[in-house]
């Protein structure tokens, strides 16, 4: 909204008390409060340093905002309803403590340009917390990782067991996953990162500002060219929604194998009492409600994301009061990612074993190492179509006789063909299989202790 | 979750405290204290029924359970974060007050149907709630409807003038909007009011329960046929969902149409200071606040609907944790959904003036009476299409010459085509264009005084 | 749009080309042709009935439609992108064939009405079709079903197993969703059966047109009372996208079961090579495509919905261009579900096996049975709480000697608690564990028998 | 999928013929043939370059692979459903041409990282088209913004009139979306071009391939670090569709205000006939069906954007064949924003013309400048807030009197303060009071004169 009421004008208004309720944001953007103090401070001591004020008002101004934000932090600052939103509730209590000066502080701005420098403060913010939370969360994964490079995992396309791999290589998808994520964040972040401060209801103002010296105050890294778009643009919400989507996403299909892991049926992983709600009667079941509840929470983040498209399709410029709706969806989708992130690397970090004996016997009960039996021919000369025609029998007959490719003697396999010498149950041993895919990238142990390396060289930084 | 803990080691347990605060629930499903207090009491009543529990161990947890339904009215319960849930702080409660039996009252049930049931009753209310606001906004539309029949308005395909209508025509339309949803929501409120109270944690109960005399009780048309189904079905919090977007979908038309008619470019309407803020500098300038927040808040309703489909996708039989996602989206619709038509209603009911004399001739400075021309002559033997061609030459002049058809003299009609009479001037007029369109559901005045009586049937049953 | 331009007039627009491209919609709502000649057939008849045109006329018009809808059908009618849309299309044909008379058809109506009617018979026609894939759906688990009865399968919750099933329940569960979304369906065929067809541009017709004799002919329930409702009225096309949301997500529930049983993990399932690819190399390994893709394409249905949505948020009366976008994702959406339901059918009829064998033992590995150990000793005297923690102990105990509960000896049983008899193997063998849930609804074997009576009469009807 | 039969056994597959053509994909990821062809060719010479093949089979193989990029641009080269996706359909026609040679290409690759590689060089051509398009609609808007800098037209909070605005600077704010979304698709770009080739199924491959050399052939600035990641990751399409909404809304905004401009209340531009369809009846009438369209097509987008986002939902490592269901909506969502963008870019650069003499009129219709008349009082020493109050006091009367600030003669002006002077005239004259906010990045025409030769400085780069 662009020209506020004065003060004393404010409250004569006769505006239906359900529509005054309906209207308010200071339910939900109490949370801007001390990004929009650390704005108004900025814009104080602009308006002392380009003589628009004095330089006495402009430190009179700060020292109110601050002791606002004292106020606040220790639970003595609780504006109700009547004060409409956290920008007006600020400059009411600082008119009460600076008294008539206070008046000054919106001079050459408008709440347009305000409130989107105070979401764009919390959101970088917020965002470094993210990042930070980011590097917690890969860090974890490291260290198990670090710990089971030659623990053995079946290795799935389908949910069909296709090959073993290393443990390590596994949870380095994640890494990876997340390390995208916080290069993600960086790159939306030089799109929060922008001043609207100075941009005033749409069209800029008449006072002789400077959007140069605020931004800089304030640590923003470029400033808005254009008024109109920078008092009616969205696109830093959308982007970073969209990224926290995506950190749902990875964390949803962690948790999604978190789940099957801890399943009967996979017996992978065992969940400790710690991250894990159970029976008393049966005390073996371990609900993961921590992965569940992540995998739920996904929508949500998904929700928002589309709720804040919608919002802004269509809109007309510059500044509607549609816009009021971008922080509720911001917020919860900041709250919602962090508590997962946290509440996920807890669970790795202290909730959550791997079962590694059980992990290295289930990859010897498959058939996962067949293709390994046709290479093992293959670099004995015969034609690749030929040496897979042969184990795909192979593999018939073995399933028919309920016996594993390990379980055949040399016998058996010298006559299916006299290729096969002793040097055949190495091959197709799990950890040979893994071993072998030693391409830049693959589970090879030799690979992935190099991709260990740099993993833990890239969060150092 | 289905196997509780028993009371004395629910404690002993050690969830990491980050974990059981991501876990709780109760931060949000306080809101259905109420319905899980009637649930429980009707679950009290069939043990005592069934002869699980004696009819005094019945009465005592029916009378318990009504004291903590008095307290938190009253301000007197406010459970904790440690209470983790509504039904764990309930049962809590009532163990305090009732003392032992309080811990019969969860005999043959589990908690994966109680929040079921819990959820449906809630839900079955709100809708009856819900209804009775479109009721409410519908008897509003009526209202001025009726005393607008012959208040005239432009009527727009592409935004474009195309046909003058009645208001109240235009009114009606939003009206028959209204009654759609109002029916929807019945057809939703079908496959709400099943009762899953009796399914168990996902099997059904080894004992004698009676689900016929809960449903009763608690007023439930039918009661789930499949226990796996009945706790793990969220179809209908997706349609309810699904019927509240279609309200905001329609209210976001109208808010659209408002802050159209509200623009200095229109000027259709007045809006009042009860129901718009301003400024104190141009008091002219109204800020439509409502339609705008209301066109906004249909992405957040949207979003929840998208988050809810999400949450399910996908998700393995039976009750999964992912499902306590299922409740602040529908809390926040509920509530979106409810603010938005109250404070639509009040907008029309005192916040908004039809600015008629405006209206009435707006509807004389175009030419979407052109087809009444073309209309004219062929009732008087012209071929159609000689007419169209005729008419669409007219028109090109007239714009030349900056008039109007009805601008146009006798002799100028007359030397366009001989069969215009004096009574072309009637033919033209705005007026007669709209109570010429007199087919069925048509803007004819005719067609429209019918249909303000059957909306105001409608409504009245 | 609404008023058409006149045949000469139609090509000597100067349209740009690329322009022409964009607006032209002949590219995907060739798809409506029949219903297009169908609604026109009947506003032919209407016309003639009414005494618009002559009887003669009227009889040629529906002649000439008819001969269109057998080139069509023939391969011989393929109208290329001048056509502009399926409308305009079969006009122009109709005028070559019939001649000028042709020409009248368009009388008294408009493309808002028309493409309105064509799109709700379309609708209405497929969701036919999707009801009577529903039953066949249906059919197909009970079939399985009723053949499963005493196969026993482990029952989950939070993929924990919590309590053996009969397999009949477990598909059951499925069969219910299925009506619900076939009850579902009918509810919103009742809101898309409404005839629009008379309702003109935006404000109904001059002509004496009679709506209900068009209504009639085409088999519409009901006609839609307001005329600038019933063109921009897209609430049909919402509610089936959502009706079809549904059927995605059940699809997709039962899919991401397949999927797990048909894991090495799991083994509850075969796949067969007529649904299934494998791979030449490890025969064993059978991908599980089908339901892989339906579960992928929930995520199209999803998007539809809310592009629909989206579409409709804000837009102004009556019709605006935007609409023309409805068709694309109901026609996508139709398809999909169509696809998805034959896929599925045709997978559970002919491409997947339970191994019941594996089923059966899987019951008896694990300590699911617990609780009815509890129930044993509660029946026996023993306070519920009591037996509560000596199962709670047995079970610990037993976990760490690696036994199971069935593993236990009599003597053992005995030191655990005296009440235990020899009875206590009945009681805790899966079956009687089964067949103990008794209460309507539940699991237990002569619920079950009921129910699948009781379904095979629901889809008989 | 990931390990292909060989082709002799490829079609003896009793594949039931539904499940065949619903597992199909040919129908729509032909669009991806020229990029599945320079993919492979890469492939083949880094077989070749590590000695895998011999150098000669890799120029056989080049050179198949070329002779079928021209039979598919003459139209020659057209497969049917039996070749199930376009690797495939390309293998075997590289096959029919180079002999069995033609079977060593898919040597140490997989249908997971073909696929991969082959979207991510779609996606990044397409981008590079997508962003060439953006600077060419920069270009237009551009070109009229210069032609526009002393036009004036209102500028609007609120859809309400707030202040004058140069129309330069209302079209450059559109400029500056379209440059964010320049920026970013360079950004998603960075996280496109990854090269998965040679992650192979899952887990990478035992031949000695040399990723680094196929991806410096094909241009990818990085590879892949983890194969799982490789094959699974989906977040370049995510973010990509992320950037195509947000070209989205920001069309749709730009639609929504031109489709106001070009109403009858606004007229503020004339559509042109060769971007309009009109009325032959109503000349004047012009549908603006190219920015209703736009505004429509941005549900679509949104829709893919939410569908890939469901897709992507839990899925467990690694490939999985709902992957297969990304195609579509990005090819979609590039079509989509290709020809919106085209289109939008040719209604500007003729289709549009604006109304500067309407313009220029209707800023000086109403009470815009009142602030300006405070500013004035103030700078010649009121009071601010006394200021504000004369000036709201002032319009009222106005108001009342049916008169504008312009239109009050002197005398009036100072009855209400002393202050004021002749020169009042022109401090509140719409020019000036577009002159006077001349802050960075406000309307005045010195900072839109210098925006407007930084943007096309931007542009030229």
């Amino acid at each position: 909204m662009t020209e506020k009421q004065t003060w004393s004008q404010r409250f004569e208004s006769a505006l239906h008390p359900a529509i005054a309720s309906f209207n308010a944001s200071i339910g939900f953007d109490i949370e801007l409060i001390e990004y929009d103090i650390t704005g108004s401070q900025a814009h104080a001591q602009m308006l002392a340093h380009t003589g628009i004020i004095s330089p006495t008002e402009g430190k009179q101004l700060v020292a109110g905002l601050e002791q606002i934000r004292q106020e606040y932090r220790q639970g003595n600052f609780q504006p109700g309803i009547d004060a409409e939103d956290v920008h007006f509730a600020v400059e009411r209590r600082l008119t009460e403590i600076v008294g008539d000066v206070g008046k000054k502080l919106h001079t050459a701005r408008s709440r347009n340009d305000q409130v989107g420098t105070d979401t764009r403060l919390y959101l970088r913010d917020q965002i470094q917390q993210i990042k930070s939370q980011l590097r917690q969360f890969q860090g974890v994964l490291l260290d198990i990782a670090e710990q089971n490079l030659e623990t053995l995992i079946p290795g799935y396309t389908h949910l069909q067991r296709a090959q073993p791999l290393s443990l390590a290589h596994h949870l380095l998808a994640y890494f990876h996953m997340a390390q995208r994520d916080w290069e993600r964040l960086g790159d939306v972040c030089r799109r929060v990162n922008i001043s609207p401060l100075g941009c005033g209801a749409l069209a800029g103002t008449t006072f002789p500002i400077d959007r140069h010296y605020t931004a800089e105050l304030l640590q923003f890294e470029r400033i808005y060219d254009n008024s109109l778009d920078g008092v009616s643009d969205r696109d830093f919400a959308i982007e970073f929604l969209c990224a926290a989507s995506l950190i749902m996403v990875h964390l949803s299909r962690l948790s999604e194998e978190i789940i099957l892991w801890a399943s009967e049926e996979f017996r992978f992983v065992t969940l400790k009492d710690s991250c894990a709600t159970g029976s008393s009667i049966m005390p073996q079941k371990k609900n993961p409600d921590v992965p569940e509840l992540v995998r739920g929470k996904t929508g949500r983040v998904f929700g928002h994301l589309q709720a804040m498209l919608v919002i802004m399709k269509g809109l007309p410029l510059a500044y509607n009061k549609d816009l009021q709706e971008d922080k509720e969806g911001i917020f919860d989708s900041v709250n919602t990612v962090k508590a997962c992130l946290e509440a996920m690397t807890i669970l790795l970090r202290e909730g959550l074993e791997f079962r590694t004996q059980r992990l290295n016997e289930a990859v010897t009960e498959d058939f996962s190492n067949a293709t390994d039996v046709a290479d093992y021919l293959a670099a004995r000369g015969v034609p690749f179509r030929e040496a897979y025609n042969i184990v795909g029998k192979v593999v018939k007959t073995s399933i028919a006789a309920g016996k594993l490719l390990k379980d055949l003697t040399l016998e058996e396999w010298q006559q299916i063909h006299p290729a096969f010498a002793a040097d055949i149950y190495k091959a197709i041993s799990p950890r040979q299989v893994v071993a072998a895919r030693n391409s830049y990238g693959g589970t090879g142990f030799e690979q992935v202790s190099k991709a260990l390396i740099a993993a833990r060289e890239e969060i150092r930084e």
